[in-house]
């Protein structure tokens, strides 16, 4: 159609963006649901009312109308604000991404993704990748294809390492994963020669109860706002955020692991926190939520890392810890609590992993993924693989595909390039704490003082309230300069040296 | 549009029938969120979304073109089965309903009844009848005038009461009412000169983390499938059925009324088994559900009374019950729990009436309502007119407003003509039991046995399979013949002599 004036054509944006933020406001609360609440048998209903919603949101994007509406806007381009500007380029991404895809091709891969998750789920069970293997080969395939049409100027893994983290690409990948090989490698090699922490003691039995206050403390102490904010329980925690008012973070509790729900908790904490502190204006708009994936992990590890894995935190939170698991920790100091949740090993499993270790499980993954997709790996060969860079790259021997490659959801999901984000993120983090100290002074003694509202304050002026304004990037560099990755490998190895007195 | 044949008319009523399933499903469940785990702050977003998922369903029921599918398959009826009929006979319904609806009316009235919600809640804290009764008075105004729009044939509360049962009226509800006043009346009476049972033990301390536990052994107990059914905590309790497969209940943990959740459970309980036995055709289907609001409570009220509330089935819990509580319940014994939790005595409020008072608070409702539609009662007079009926009825003094006509929230919801259901749901119970006993003998030693599983059976095969199939009256005929209170007196009449030696 035509557009008579500008404020039509804008009212039709908002009009759009309205209703699309009702579907996936709908479709955000189904999969919650799923996860937290829904009886285990009710997959199929659940699948047939988010066929309908998700064909209606495809016909949103797909309409023919959207062409001339942006043609439009596009065209009038210099009198719009920067908040519509970005409400246009999101839009257009995604008419043009779709307008290429043909549209038999997005369902098959969306019928194949629903499959391919309970067969991988069942194939972690039984430790038998054989059965996963043609789902993960048509899924390669496909994302190998769809890279195509998403940006048919990059190459495959550059254009799908775009979809998470809008200008990422493998060269910026390549020279911040070398770095870190270069500086951690070594840190963790001395590490193994000197002698182990102990945090035998978090292994204790903490009841779940005691932990469910815990967790109600933990996130007081974070100054989440409860009544736009819950936790529930879930095998896989995770973070979802609707709007600024309703955000949703999950943990699991394990009877003899205090600390594994407690960074789940500070971890989705700070996720939460990105969530809550968007601009209101952003809600309901194309706008809201986070940037990047990188930049909604920079918050939630700073918050489980370089926050609550401080010995500042551990010293804040010490007393309540005490007053829960009285019996549990009267032998212990909150040095040696510190010291314990901080232990550096090498390990099998990435979500299993601690601070220093994690991005070597992110860099196996980043250099497998890169040769899927480039055809010089195929997936018959993925084991192997796996099992020879995990021997490599950690020294630890792959017991079995179920502790390997198929450890991860991310893959029968459909989501290759996904990975690198978790690592970029820990990095931003820690370039983040520099350029805030430089305005807001030492963390550490915020955080002694327990004034943790003036580091969120921090986040949300340069990050939080900014939603999907800025690419990724751009916003990173507006407060904290070029990423350099020497921030992060500069803060891991004065941790570790310190902690293991290297 | 024209159809060529009837497959291709069937497909489109399919496709409504799915896609009304589907926005059903998302709303459902955005409703269920909101009680069970939303942040208190998240309604803005959520209206947004409810507001445009129904206007979405309102437009597919209010689509020009299902005027001439619905023509076309009524021309084609001998060719349909009870199923299709069935789907034809609702949808007509719903079209036509809209079609004579004004939209703006409708629209004003949804705007109307989300602001009065909250009014009335605010009301019923403050103890503030004033600040509500425009509300209610707009509300009442514009039930009489939907019901011209309902069913311009009948008087206007007819028209209300069959909105919840189809072909109830008044005429059948007087009846019914005199009925249970004639029998029970006296009876109350009659207890009020007696000496009260004991009671007080169920007010005891009941750790809210054992009564979970007791939640999970009453659901196994019913037999409810723990993968088709979730419990969780909310507010005020309820039942929400998506489809057979997937389920809500909910309760409310009182620490000093353990007899309170206890039978929330079992009441929600039954009505979660009428939506899970529901044939696996209804699903998706408008078929799926109960048949009316009267059978849905038949069910949860016979599980909670006749079943619950028998000494056989006290007897089948107790050991469990003594497990869990051992300090509670070490000087009481099962006859004991089976007297306490049958003590009959008015009181003030519906939702904590015993079996043989709750009626009367009924009747109040129905006479007050009435009298609201056609006039000769004003809002404005409404608290002092529910005050003389609860002294007369009940023989109780309403102390205030809040704990009088502001108790409910059916008015503020729009729902008049819904309470009626209860009772007569009570009654419908009541006369089940006798044609249910012809067919698999005294419930009573079933219950002994811990053999529910044959009364959910007979439930099953006689209502809970047919959804919405046959109209409410017609499928309680079809198992139990013509409807008479005199079952449901003399079902009270004996188990109250009994209880209190008359």
């Amino acid at each position: 159609m035509k557009y008579n004036d500008l404020s039509q054509a804008l009212a039709k944006l908002d009009q759009i963006e309205a209703t699309a933020a009702a579907y996936g406001h709908a479709m955000g609360l189904l999969a919650t649901d799923a996860a937290t609440a829904a009886p285990t048998d009710s997959y199929e209903g659940r699948g047939r009312t988010m066929e309908v919603l998700s064909g209606v949101v495809y016909n949103l994007v797909a309409d023919p109308e959207n062409k001339d509406l942006l043609f439009y806007l596009e065209e009038h381009r210099a009198e719009l604000d920067r908040f519509r500007l970005r409400q246009v380029e999101l839009l257009r991404k995604q008419v043009d991404q779709l307008s290429r895809i043909p549209q038999e091709e997005y369902v098959a891969y969306s019928v194949l993704l629903n499959e391919a998750d309970g067969v991988w789920c069942k194939a972690k069970n039984n430790n038998d990748f054989a059965s996963f293997a043609p789902f993960l080969e048509k899924i390669v395939n496909y994302n190998r294809k769809f890279a195509g049409y998403y940006n048919p100027s990059l190459s495959p893994y550059d254009a799908l390492l775009n979809e998470y983290e809008e200008g990422l690409n493998m060269q910026t990948l390549d020279a911040f994963f070398s770095q870190l090989r270069t500086a951690l490698v070594p840190l963790i090699h001395a590490i193994g020669e000197k002698q182990q922490i102990d945090d035998s003691f978090l292994k204790r039995n903490y009841p779940i109860e005691q932990q469910e206050k815990f967790s109600d403390y933990l996130m007081q102490v974070m100054e989440i706002d409860p009544t736009r904010c819950t936790l529930a329980e879930t095998e896989h925690p995770f973070t979802n955020g609707f709007n600024s008012h309703d955000v949703r973070i999950t943990t699991h509790y394990y009877e003899n692991d205090v600390a594994n729900s407690m960074y789940s908790v500070i971890h989705e904490g700070g996720h939460a926190l990105y969530e809550l502190g968007g601009d209101e204006a952003n809600d309901y708009t194309s706008i809201q939520g986070g940037a990047s994936m990188s930049i909604h992990e920079s918050q939630s590890r700073f918050y489980e890392n370089i926050v609550g894995r401080s010995l500042e935190f551990v010293e804040l939170i010490f007393p309540k810890m005490q007053e829960l698991f009285p019996k549990q920790l009267k032998d212990v100091t909150a040095e040696q609590v510190y010291r314990a949740v901080n232990k550096a090993q090498p390990s099998l499993i990435r979500t299993e992993a601690d601070e220093l270790t994690y991005c070597l499980h992110i860099m196996v993954r980043y250099e497998l993924e890169k040769q899927l997709i480039d055809g010089t790996l195929q997936v018959k060969d993925l084991p192997a693989a796996w099992n020879k860079m995990y021997q490599e790259y950690l020294g630890v021997e792959v017991p079995n595909d179920s502790q390997g490659c198929l450890q991860d959801s991310h893959w029968s999901g459909g989501m290759i390039g996904y990975f690198p984000s978790y690592a970029l993120g820990s990095a931003y983090g820690a370039q983040m704490k520099v350029f805030m100290e430089q305005d807001i002074g030492p963390i550490a003694q915020l955080i002694s003082k327990g004034e943790l509202n003036k580091i969120t304050a921090w986040l949300k002026e340069h990050i939080h309230r900014y939603g999907q304004l800025y690419k990724p990037g751009e916003l990173f560099e507006m407060s904290c300069g070029k990423f350099d990755a020497k921030y992060y490998t500069d803060y891991l190895t004065e941790k570790y040296s310190k902690l293991y007195n290297l």
